[in-house]
This record gives structure tokens, C-alpha cells and sequence, in this order.
């Protein structure tokens, strides 16, 4: 490791420099960009001057709308690929977004879809032509998997002359291929992937596109700011505590992470064996359309035949069915509607005046539609965030200090794990987590289920409503709320990111700081740190979760509940 | 500890008796009963002379025929519960399966459903009336739970002055309860759940009924000795590596292993808190007709409501079609029927003649009905065998030593863990072993989608015919062959017991000991200690394997296979 030790900055250098030489000259944006100070948002016009007519009518349609295209053929696949893949480049360029960029190989692909369908007239599948974008853990044929460890250049997964470099592929990849996705570029990530920024010693800081002195989120954040600036229509990120909600709340998308349904098979990690909690497979989508589409399209492909971990359960239609007509019967009946919950705050941050903003015009309007809301007041979120960051760390580090120490990179500042180095758990520890885990989600699941004394149907709630963090996209190192999505990790549920508002700050206003005692350190900091004019304009949203495998009755409210919030 | 070392002889002494004389007098076996020697089978005739013969019929009547008549009335769930409450008490005298029995508890339930019955004209659930044994680590209200523990005795789970103890229900239960199921007693298990043999300090050793001189099984060898006296209709035990499956097969019963879909809440075990490999809770019957109906009943009170670790899917009725359609094709179809997988040995241990009968009786007839048989050449089960072993000491024998010494009782002979006592393995050797063990998983799901390629249809195989064990019910200490067993465990999969036959000496001769060189030490100790007098009219059963969660699509199969062998 010594050795290495003076490389790591040459080798990290040298794929950053890879990575923008990659795009092809004509792509290459000439001259400055305007810095962040001057330009903080670099979505709509700004993207759009580098982009023709056709392209922004192209990359600006949702991915219901694209594959409606491209499977009937009124748009080619290798235009929309083209396309996407112009935007994304340049995408790259404002934010740092990527790892990789692979679009000779997707635009060969697309080449074939449309060959395919000019010959079978019919498209090969339900996302036929449909760019999907991909976080930097997931193996593509012909491309590296870094996950932004300096040590892993060259590698596979670290391990040098392993076979499997830039020949396996990961069983979500083989999936989407099948279903006819054109896959383009890999999206940056964290360091170690347990930090909700965007940073590591190859590609540096992914930035807010709408806010470059923003963070994107993390540890999905490439994915995310790609998105935002409509690069990607849509693509997988993964989470084990907030890792794909946290980004699409940072930048006004829509997330999943649904309970374990979609595969993780030969999908790199951190801390890979490690089994408390496992990280999830979720898609991240500018519409609501597109992140369910790529969730019953994967169904579609029974993962649960190729990983061991996906329980056998396609999509369920009937469960849509069943929510809509519970949805109907608001209307129809005076016995009231559904009924949710929703946590006004986890007893250890209040949220910043517009997540309390974007919470209130939830609640409003489902109360308007007819619907009841309940005060969710559920087992200590505290105690839960508590055992959920046990189970990260039960190697004390191990696995971060090995990576980093391939190359010898020092740790980003972000990261929280290893810091300070810690103690590997003894098995009776882990068992005692593995119990509190348990006992923990048992209390959660009979609190949930005695909601039914309170609602006037006698039903328990349909679903919570709670806040992604207590703040919007912060700046770097200021993140200070990650419980509000380490919960449901921890409980294995449902929960959809909705994107509800945008901070006003001739609306949100600073709270008086003497109007309420502080919940912690955290809660202080939050307080103290927010600024309505740093934080103008940064999109805000919302969580809807519901229990274990709920996901098609969530996705169904959220598409309601947005409808309406559209709908004033 | 030390203290205590002199006085478990008395306190299991105690608690042995005072199960005994919780047996009403009317009920105790006047004089004394012919040793194992003079009348090794205590099954048919000889329980029959204790018992009425309206006893008799209801006992007799399998757990469908009983539903039948309890819920119409036509028996009372009184007369029923008696019946059967003094059945298992004769049992207990004979070959030692109870370690609780609560019949007073259990007739004044069934005198409760007989008021519902006749105020409200309908019964209180699908199980109504009809009576349900369980294994002795189901908590019950106003029953002791020992677990074979000495140490557990006048203590909640070897906790004193808890306050749970005799009040707390374990979720199961309390689903049973709400199904009009009436419980009477629990089952006797091995200290530590740890072996296939049934034996602790306190009850000493549960043996075969139809063989007083062999082994009755085991985890849950009490169920099924029980079960295969007809002192129950059927009930519900647990297994991490055979334990519901091998008591069954010696005992000539059926059992069903599902992966994880009924509820474990609340339930003792062993190493709580390991969670590479996790104990599940599966029902065995004297019928096919009792494993669907206890197990689809529990689906029916969504369990997933109130355990976080059952996933959300109920019965499926449109997998029961869709199987019944694929065998109605294999007669009137040219393309062939269904396909079957057969493990004629695991490479480890050769079954013995009357096992190697059992599975080519069943290949007769399934080629006879027009389906395909092909030879299943998986992964290693020795690889698969020895990762769960290593699963199942992570704690080095910790949480065993901890519970005998809770009394200072000493090991009985057949349990294998903690035996040499070992060490605790680190964090990162438990991540090795999740890793190895989702490899594994992988592997065999790929093997068995590779098998598509040697069907006439081009599907993957329905379903895996293979051994129990290696060899009949054995005599105490002579257990041989887990790894059949064991594998489906560690892959999760769905495994239906089905019996197929018995051990018939004067065709199931002893094999040449020249014929072919063993597999292993344990082949050799089978092959040598297999004896056609010692084991003549032993039942053998065989497991139906499917992936995971295809519990509606094995008992199907199941109970089709089960009606060809009986229509020949």
C-alpha cells in the first residue's frame, strides 16, 4: 500500500481525464462555464443552448412518453439515443455527474433496436429505445466499475486481473436489455456509498445542477443531477438509508425504494456480506410514470429467477385496482376516505420552514379530497437510526479502510464510516442487532396496525407522510438530518420521494429561534444553518411510505396525491 | 451454576413427572405396557384398546373429514377435543412426546366454539374445532415453554421473574387461535433443536411408535411421534435443516418446509439472532389434505400484518390452476408433461434399498403418467451442507453452553454443536459466509434454469424428487445423512415430505458391500448399519423440492404424485 501511496492523485488524474475525453469533441463544451457563483442553475436554458430543437423535444419527454415513440417508430432509437447522450455529456461538464460513459456501444444497440423493429414490427420490449442510466455500482460488458475508489481503476471490484473486469454484467443489466433499454453511462457516487453527497477522489464534487453551490444528494447523486438536468429520462440507483430519496428530493425527481423486489445480483457494494439491513435496488425518475415503469418492467423479468434474494411477486394489478377503488369511494361514500399518517417531525430534527410548507400542502389537499389525517407518532425513530448505523458498522471500518487502502487515497470528509477507525463486532453483538432489528420493526408494524382505532373507517392508514430530511439540498458537509430515511430502510418499507414544491424565500422565512426548544444538536444546526436565500429555489419533497412489498399501492397514491397537488 | 450442577436431576425429575400427572387418572395406562422389545409397534391395535370406539373414529378421521364435521356441527368441537386430548395423553405413556398438555384449557375453547357454533349458525374460522398440537417452542397462555431446557423450567425462556412467562402468545398461536383451532398440548424436542433425534434431561428420549426401538425424528420428533399415534390431527414445528421433514419421513407422515411465509414471531430457538440461515415454521399431518389446510389457514390471517418478516403473499389460487392445467397437458398434449429433476444420491450418502425404492416408485409413476424424469446433477451439497453448518456455529456453541449452564445439565450424546466447544467467529467470517451462501443460492437457481435445455418442452424441471435421509428411522445415535435436508434449507426452498412406503425386509435387502466404492465414512457407516430386520416397516418418505416460494405449486404436485402412487 505504501508504495502506492503517491499514485493514487496520477491515477485518479488520469481517469478523471479519461472520463471527459470520452466525450467526442463536438460534445465538448468550448470555452468557460460561467463559475457556480455566477451561474448556480444550470437546468433549462442554460443546458438547452448547447442542445438542438430537436434534441431538448427529445431529452424533455418523460419515459412514458419516449417509449411510446420508440416502440411504435415515430422516433428512431438511435435519435433518442444520440440525444440523451449529447445531453448527458454536456450534463457532465456543469455537474460532474459521471463515471462513464459508454455511447458508441449504446448507440450500436439502439442501432439494433431499430433493425428489430423494422423487421418484426414489433418492439423487443416494454422499454424498446428507452436510455436508461445506471449508478457506478452496477457491471456493464466493456465498461469499468470504479464506485469512486481510486484502487478499483483497472480492477474488478478491486481484485486485479480478475476475469470478470469489463466482461460481467449484473443480472438488473441483463434485465434491462432484454427489455430493450439502451444503456449509456454509469453516474457517480460516493466514496464507500455511505454519505448523502456526491464525492470521491476520481471525479471530485457532483453538484446541485439547479444549485451548483449545492450538493446533489447522495449516495445516488450522479444519478439524481443527471436527471435534473435531463440527461437520463431515468435509471437505478440503490439505498440502504436514503441513498436513492435523499438525491431525487435534492433535485425535484421521483425515487422507489421498494422492498428488496428488484435484483441486487452481482451488484458491487460496500461492506458486502453484512446482512441486518440490505441495500435496495430503486429507480429514480424525472415523472412518476417513469420510475413505475421501470419497476414493473424489471418485474416483468421475473428477477426471482436469476436472485436468490427477490421473493416470487410480479406486479400486482389488483392491488392498483383495490387503491384506486378505495381512492373512489372518497368521493362516493360518507364512511371517508384513505388515511394517512404523517410525521410533522422525528423528535430529532423539525424540518426547514418549505419541508413543512411541502407537508402542509400535502395534508391539505388530501383533506380537501375527503381523506383523514392522523398525527403519526410511531417507536422512537432515534432508537431505529440508532440500530440501522450498528449494522453499517459492524466491521469497525474494515471493509473502507481496505479499499481506500489499494490506492492509498485518504477519505473524503464526508464520509462518517471508519471515522474514527472502529472495532469489528463479535457475532453476539451482531445477533443483538439482529434482534433489536426485529423487535424494533414488530413495534413499528402493531403501531401502524393499532391506527385503526383511529381512523373512522376502522382501517389502519394507508400510508405515512413524512419528510425525505428536514432540509433541502445543502451545502457540502452541512447535511445534518438522515433519519427521516434511515427508518424505513431499517423496516424494510415501501417509500416513494414525490417532488412537491421549491424553496420560496419570500415565503420561507427563518424561524424565530426562540419559539421552540431545540430536539438536538442536529436540530440546532438545522435551524441555525438554514438561509431561505442560499436554499431559493431548491426543490422539495416528500416521503409516502407504506408497509413491506406495498410498492404498487404506493406508487398508486403518489400518482393520485401528485394529481391533486397538480390539480389546485 | 456450579450450585445449581446437583439439582437438575430433580428438577427435571419434577417436571417429568408433573407431566405425567397432569394426565387425568381415567386416562393413565393401568399396569404396566410390554417392553419396546416385546411390542416395538404401538401404532393401530395396541393405542386402539385404551380408546372408545367413537374415540377411535374421530381420531381416525383425517384433519379435512374433521373440519368437515366441526364446523357443520355434526361433532361437537368437545367431543372432538376429548377424543384426541385422550389419544395424545396415551401416546405420551407410550413412547414419550409431550411436554405439555393444557386439556382442560383446550375443551373449554372447544366448548366456546360450540356456543358460537349454535348462537351464530356458523363456525368462528376454517380450523374451527379442529385440534392442533405444537412443537414446545410456541409460547401459550398458562403453559410453561422449556424447550428440553432444565434450566428453562419456572422461568420465561431460562429468564426468571419475567413477567411473560405463561402470559405471552406467540403469533402463531394466536392466528390459530382466531382460526377456531383447539390447542392441547406442545411436543417434545431435543435441548438445542440442534440434531434428528428427540431427547433432553427431562422427557429423556421420544421413540418411533411404529418402532419403539428407533428414533422418532427430530427437531420436531415429538409432533410427529404424536401426529403418527393419531394423537393429533396435525400441528406445527420448525426447521433450519430437516427438522419438520425427517421426523416426518420416519414417521410416515407429511410435512411441508415453506421458505419463510409463516409466521416465526414470538417463537424460542436456538442462537436467536443468527440470520444467515433462518428456522422457519412449517405444519406436518397424518394427511396432505392437513399440511395445505394448517397452512393456508395461517395465510388467511395475513400474517405479514403482524410478523415484519413474513412477506405479504397470501394462498395463490391461479398457481394451484395453472399446475393442475400443466398436468391435465401431459395427457393431452403430444408435447409432454411435466418435468422432474431426480436425486438418486447427493454424492455424500447412498440411500438405502428401501429409500432407492421409495424414489424409483415414484419415477415409475410419473413416467407411466407422460412426464419426464431427468437426473439432478447440482451444485455440491457437500459445499451447500458444510455452509450451513458454518452458519449454524457461528456463536462457537455459546448460546448452548449458556442454556444448559443456566442449570448445569449436562449435553445429551446427540447434539453436535458445542461439541468440541468452539470459538465465536469475527464479523467479517459471517459476511464470508453470507457471501458463500448467496454464491451457492445462485448457483443451484441457475442450474435449475439450465435444465430447460433437457426438457422435450423447453421449461426448467417443476420440481426435484430426492431423499429424506439416507436411510429409515434410526436406532438412537445412528443418524447418518442431513445433507438432504439441509440443502433445501440453506437455498430456502419449498420442500413437501410426502410417505411413499415402508421398509419391506424380504425385498429390501442389504447391499453387496462389493458392488461400489462409498461416497464417505457416513456412506459406509449407512450402508453397514442398515439392517432389513431392525428397520422392517419403517415408513419412507420423500421431499418434492421447488424454488423458493412455490408452496401453492409443490403441494399440488404433491398431492397429484401422492394419488398416482395410491392408484396403482
Amino acid at each position: 500500500m505504501g508504495s502506492q501511496g503517491s499514485d493514487w492523485v496520477t491515477l485518479a488524474s488520469a481517469k478523471r481525464n479519461a472520463i471527459l475525453e470520452q466525450v467526442p469533441n463536438k460534445w465538448k463544451i468550448s470555452g468557460s462555464v460561467p463559475s457556480p457563483k455566477e451561474l448556480p442553475d444550470v437546468t433549462g436554458k442554460v443546458i438547452q443552448q448547447y442542445l438542438s430543437p430537436h434534441e431538448i423535444e427529445i431529452t424533455e419527454t418523460n419515459a412514458i412518453g419516449i417509449v411510446e415513440k420508440t416502440r411504435s417508430g415515430q422516433w428512431t432509437s438511435v435519435e433518442v439515443t444520440k440525444a440523451f447522450c449529447h445531453r448527458a455529456a454536456i450534463a457532465h461538464q456543469l455537474v460532474n455527474c459521471l463515471h462513464e460513459t459508454f455511447f458508441d456501444a449504446a448507440i450500436e444497440t439502439a442501432q439494433e433496436l431499430d433493425a428489430y423493429l423494422a423487421t418484426h414490427k414489433k418492439p423487443i420490449g416494454a422499454l424498446h429505445g428507452l436510455p436508461v442510466s445506471l449508478k457506478d455500482q452496477f457491471h456493464v460488458k466493456g465498461v469499468e466499475t470504479t464506485m469512486g475508489y481510486v484502487g478499483w481503476i483497472g480492477t474488478f471490484e478491486g481484485i486485479k486481473d480478475d476475469p470478470r473486469r469489463k466482461t460481467f454484467e449484473s443480472e438488473l443489466v441483463r434485465e434491462l436489455r432484454a427489455l430493450g433499454a439502451v444503456l449509456f453511462c454509469k453516474t457517480s457516487v460516493p466514496t464507500t456509498l455511505m454519505t448523502t453527497e456526491t464525492v470521491n477522489n476520481i471525479i471530485d464534487y457532483t453538484w446541485n445542477p439547479q444549485n451548483r453551490l449545492l450538493s446533489s444528494g447522495g449516495s445516488s447523486g450522479g444519478e439524481a443531477a443527471l436527471i435534473a438536468l435531463k440527461g437520463s429520462p431515468g435509471g437505478f440507483g440503490t439505498d440502504i438509508g436514503g441513498s436513492v430519496r435523499i438525491p431525487a428530493s435534492y433535485n425535484g425527481l421521483w425515487a422507489l425504494r421498494p422492498s428488496g423486489r428488484l435484483p441486487y445480483e452481482g451488484v458491487a457494494t460496500s461492506i458486502d456480506g453484512q446482512n441486518t439491513v440490505l441495500s435496495v435496488v430503486g429507480p429514480l425518475s424525472s415523472s412518476i410514470g417513469g420510475i413505475t415503469l421501470l419497476f414493473k418492467s424489471i418485474l416483468s423479468q421475473h428477477p426471482w429467477h436469476h436472485d436468490p434474494s427477490v421473493p416470487e411477486m410480479p406486479w400486482r394489478e389488483s392491488i392498483v385496482e383495490e387503491t384506486l377503488r378505495l381512492i373512489a369511494e372518497s368521493k362516493s361514500t360518507a364512511r371517508g376516505g384513505l388515511a394517512f399518517g404523517v410525521l410533522r417531525h422525528d423528535n430529532i430534527v423539525h424540518p426547514t420552514p418549505p419541508v413543512s410548507r411541502a407537508l402542509d400542502s400535502v395534508i391539505e389537499v388530501l383533506r380537501k379530497e375527503g381523506h383523514e389525517i392522523i398525527e403519526w407518532k410511531p417507536p422512537s425513530h432515534q432508537l431505529g437510526a440508532e440500530i440501522l448505523m450498528e449494522a453499517l458498522t459492524v466491521d469497525g471500518g474494515a471493509d473502507v479502510r481496505f479499499h481506500l487502502g489499494l490506492s492509498g487515497e485518504p477519505q473524503p470528509e464526508q464520509i462518517a464510516v471508519n471515522r474514527p477507525p472502529g472495532k469489528q463486532k463479535t457475532v453476539l453483538e451482531v445477533a443483538a442487532i439482529n434482534i433489536a432489528k426485529r423487535n424494533y420493526q414488530k413495534a413499528y408494524l402493531e403501531y401502524w396496525n393499532s391506527t385503526k382505532q383511529l381512523t373512522s373507517r376502522g382501517r389502519p392508514i394507508d400510508a405515512v407522510i413524512c419528510p425525505v430530511t428536514a432540509h433541502s439540498a445543502v451545502v457540502p458537509n452541512k447535511s445534518r438530518s438522515m433519519e427521516y430515511t434511515l427508518v424505513p430502510s431499517l423496516l424494510d418499507y415501501t417509500a416513494v420521494v414525490m417532488p412537491v414544491t421549491e424553496v420560496k424565500s419570500q415565503v420561507d422565512f427563518a424561524p424565530d429561534e426562540l419559539s421552540r426548544a431545540y430536539l438536538s444538536e442536529a436540530d440546532k444546526l438545522t435551524q441555525h444553518e438554514y438561509d431561505p436565500e442560499v436554499s431559493n429555489g431548491s426543490p422539495v419533497g416528500v416521503q409516502l411510505i407504506g408497509r413491506r412489498f406495498e410498492e404498487e399501492k404506493i406508487l398508486t397514491l403518489a400518482e393520485y396525491v401528485h394529481a391533486q397537488l397538480k390539480g389546485r
